[in-house]
């Protein structure tokens, strides 16, 4: 890492996000008729004709103001996620069953009132980091609340771990397609950084207990340790099985990019780098050694660098079996933000230079393809070369998230660097 | 098993409930005073000296005066159930953590606020029956958010099961004599048995399903299946260690009758036989076919048949290996009550004559030796020749619950069987 390489990327991540993403948002996404967020921009940030309003883009929103504001104090973002945070709570809080539903129409009115525990992961982070940046009492309490119930209607006391899909009354939902059969590493992943936030808001020990609880679940179970990746569904009782697309997932409602044939158990390389630093943020809120998961968190950015990175172009490929090459060499959006923190914040624990110089083959890449240079917010899927395959700058999943948070992330990790 | 065999013993259980059990508790157990109710009485039946209400007791003997409305809907069990939840609600419930007290003092005044799974499950088993036999809405609700507050703090997420001993804030307490990182077969059976109560009471998915689950984690990993008895202490995750003292436990607080001089890893009849029929109760509970459990049962009674049976005089012992003969010859009450019903319930629903047999055999020296003559209320510990070693007809821990229960399910049992 040469001081020259360090400013400039220094200087370009804060462009992106001080020029790019934050006005994107902030001019784009707020819904100025009914409030809280429009999420869908086509590749040109014109807005899409979906104007449906799911939790997990509209507590990523919240979420990301908050953030943000933490950085740069300024009214007009403590604005955007107040009015954020009142739809969320007018609309989405389920008065009769509590918990949050899953979608609304732009209006506010109930489509989906599901209870998904990814969603209801999110509100916790969204509402836990609001509570603490703005100081907000109310918040903390929905964000306890939502807590209480994902503990009283999701923990498998049995098997351990949570159920990842109940309905509207927190019944558990079905097999198969309902997948109340079924648990998952990236649920699991997502309630770990709800928990951070939480713990990090409250201090309480039921809320650092829990956290410490679903980490050791993911260390235990959902981690392939000698190949250094995490694995992806599973039965209740944590025996892994191959992946089949689930009822208000992502996955079930895109069919965009390459097709693997066959059915395989993919590992996601973003997935587990974004995995790796995650872990770190928790150990960090739990008070623990810096340097506690350095030896896992080397396995899962080696892993990507063996198999997922493109060593030629930069950046990670989608998916991969778990030991040997990539499958699908489609590049994401999400993919290649999450890897950039992660292999910056590997770089500040170990000292390697090959993790910063993986963070700068890939933010070169991301540079050069995936931030649309008009608007400055990312582009959502390309081909390995960079030629666009969904040009979209916003979709009902994206929002805020993982590129403003890359850049916040990196943008501090760099000035601690200088 | 015999016309006049039946008939006799019948007209025995029945006599001793309605003449002995019952009246001495209206008689003696009701605190005129303060409320709530004393359970310390002599050999006699006179008041003892300690007064302290423990949340144990006065929570078995809301169930008992509960459960005993339902057979016998008398005006003065009412009002002797209902002072009791009143005093229960006033004095013991912690307006600052939620939860119950572990103990108060005869005017109320909080001794010890710990949060022991033991007592708030006991509270959910009172409360749940109360609520259901009374029709009362407050009582339904305070059941429920007991539920839900064991859910929220004691559930472990990662392991599965519940943490048993927590402070007065819900935080876990410390290893060792406090407990904080042990599991137990008793603690969960009681759990099971509450639960049950509580989805009798509610009808409710979740109830239902934390039913199910807490069975199948005392079948997963409580039972050894082979040799056919319960194991007792467990480690967080679920492997068998010697038992030790417990902190606000029975066994910490007494010091009566029989000591092995090397601790032993020991399995109790009483409680095994009474896994089996409060397994069936919670089966029947789920709607589940009667002889779900017939092979599981025929294992525990037959266990304690083989090793824990006194075929000379009746009646079992207290403890011993789990494959050879008992350790602990004396005789306690609760479990010469408890094998009455499982005995008399693994009869109902496998047909096999020995059951009977041991169920009669119990009885008859459970008649001439534990029940006092004069007051019909059980002495505690006996040899086993049936000579008192503690003669007490009431302690901080025993009340109405084994007694009164046991009577009440025999004489269903044997009224079912005429």
């Amino acid at each position: 890492m040469t001081h020259d390489e360090l400013t400039t990327a220094l200087s370009e991540v804060r462009d992106n996000l001080e020029r790019g993403i934050l006005p994107f948002w902030l001019e784009r996404g707020i819904d100025r008729e009914f409030g809280g967020y429009l999420t869908c921009f086509d590749a040109e940030g014109c807005p899409g004709e979906d104007t449906d309003k799911y939790i997990v883009t509209q507590t990523r929103m919240i979420w990301g103001f908050s953030a943000l504001y933490e950085e740069y104090p300024e009214e007009r973002i403590r604005k955007a996620a107040r009015q954020g945070y009142e739809f969320f709570v007018r609309h989405f809080w389920d008065p009769r069953h509590l918990g949050w539903h899953w979608k609304v129409r732009r209006d506010g009115t109930v489509l989906d009132d599901g209870k998904v525990v990814y969603g209801e992961g999110f509100a916790i982070y969204a509402l836990a980091t609001y509570a603490r940046v703005f100081g907000d009492a109310e918040a903390l309490s929905y964000a306890e609340r939502t807590f209480d119930l994902l503990q009283i209607y999701c923990a498998d006391t049995l098997r351990g771990g949570y159920f990842e899909n109940l309905e509207p009354d927190w019944t558990l939902s079905a097999p198969g397609f309902a997948a109340g059969d079924r648990k998952s590493l990236d649920i699991h992943m997502h309630l770990m950084e709800a928990f951070t936030a939480l713990a990090a808001a409250t201090g309480k020990e039921i809320h650092r207990r829990k956290l410490e609880e679903v980490m050791g679940l993911i260390l235990r179970h959902m981690v392939d340790h000698e190949n250094g990746c995490g694995l992806n569904q599973f039965d209740i009782d944590f025996r892994p099985i191959p992946a089949i697309n689930i009822r208000r997932t992502w996955n079930a409602e895109r069919a965009t990019g390459e097709v693997v044939a066959t059915p395989t158990d993919t590992t996601s390389y973003g997935h587990n780098v974004e995995l790796g630093w995650l872990l770190n943020r928790a150990a960090d809120t739990l008070g623990w050694e810096r340097t506690h998961f350095n030896g896992l968190i080397r396995k899962l950015d080696d892993h990507s660098l063996a198999y997922g990175f493109d060593h030629e172009l930069g950046g990670v490929y989608r998916d991969g079996v778990h030991c040997g090459p990539a499958l699908v060499f489609d590049k994401e959006w999400w993919q290649n933000c999450e890897v950039l923190i992660g292999y910056l914040d590997t770089y500040e624990r170990t000292g390697e230079e090959k993790y910063f110089d993986a963070f700068l083959r890939t933010w070169r890449f991301d540079k050069a393809h995936f931030i649309d240079p008009a608007t400055g917010e990312w582009r959502q899927l390309l081909r390995r070369d960079g030629t666009p395959l969904v040009a979209d700058l916003g979709n009902p999943w994206k929002a805020i998230y993982h590129t403003g948070r890359a850049m916040l992330e990196c943008k501090r990790r760099l000035e601690r660097m200088r």
